[in-house]
């Protein structure tokens, strides 16, 4: 990708906590942006009527854990009835998108959501239940960033999901993407 | 979904050209949604040697038509060195999801992005190229709505795409999702 590079902004290579980590550090990146993004697009093969077979996106809520603890897992709050958990119990196979888009981040360096610069990750695994020994730090996870779930209504059945990861997908700069390897994306911290 | 109701806001019944249509107008706010959406979320079949099959999600900047003018259809501008477009090829079906976390509508209403209320707009079909004589009007809906990418670099074989709908889904209240027929979508205005 050859287009002309800004200069790197001082927010991001002096990396205060809310400024994402430079670009080259990978998976530092894929963690802050997993930590950082409160929502994301959860892309699923559906089991839906008309569109069987085919790939279908909806919108989660998540966290990797409370503000001052990130684990780069990625934890759900979900309920049976929702169209995506449906089709998970046919094919649980997922991947969760985020986009630096969602925060201010893009607009103020006036990025356009498709320049490669807006950094998005792809977070590609399994997703499974949450074993009831991990449901407490999954319930502090999720409800410590978002207050209201906590009051949803109990007759929908709501449990914890987690996504169990097989590839780390990243794109946070001009020239390419980059394919964090697990080990180095666990070993990061976004902090 | 029998969590309750908070009261309709004035903004959203009474309709200015940025809030959201009554949510019961369905068509109207899918119409809204697609037009008001300046990115959204692309799932995929992929074909990535470590994910061969699996779902994957990527980013794009997208278009139904300049500001004052929707078509309900969205326009892509895309390189073959993307790794969603290199999926495409082997398995062109895909979905397109928008959020309205993505603006400032949620929270403003201190919705959670996985509150029902928090509308979620999923269209699914099969990724096209867009045709020679429909090239111009794809390029003025992208190109003026994401100016800066009228100079992205040219060695890069921009071109244009679009999606050609089979479903349309949308979760825009509390009580179900809404599969909007595709004449009622086409036949709606966001306006």
């Amino acid at each position: 990708y050859d287009i002309p590079l800004l200069q790197k902004p001082a927010s991001r290579s002096s990396s205060p906590p809310s400024a994402p980590p430079p670009h080259q550090e990978t998976a530092r990146t894929a963690r802050y942006i997993a930590h950082q993004s409160d929502w994301g697009h959860l892309a699923t093969i559906s089991n839906q009527d008309k569109i069987k077979g085919l790939p279908f996106g909806n919108i989660f809520s998540v966290s990797d854990g409370p503000a001052d603890n990130s684990t780069g897992v990625i934890y759900f709050y979900v309920t049976p009835m929702d169209t995506t958990v449906s089709d998970l119990r046919s094919n649980p196979h997922a991947s969760l998108t985020f986009s630096e888009a969602e925060g201010e981040f893009c607009r103020q360096m006036a990025f356009d959501p498709e320049d490669p610069r807006c950094a998005r990750l792809t977070l590609t695994g399994k997703m499974v239940e949450v074993a009831p020994e991990e449901v407490a730090f999954a319930k502090e996870a999720m409800f410590s960033r978002h207050p209201v779930m906590a009051k949803w209504p109990v007759g929908h059945k709501w449990f914890f999901m987690k996504l169990d990861l097989i590839q780390v997908w990243l794109q946070d700069w001009t020239g390419g993407i980059s394919l964090v390897p697990l080990e180095d994306y666990f070993k990061a911290t976004p902090f």
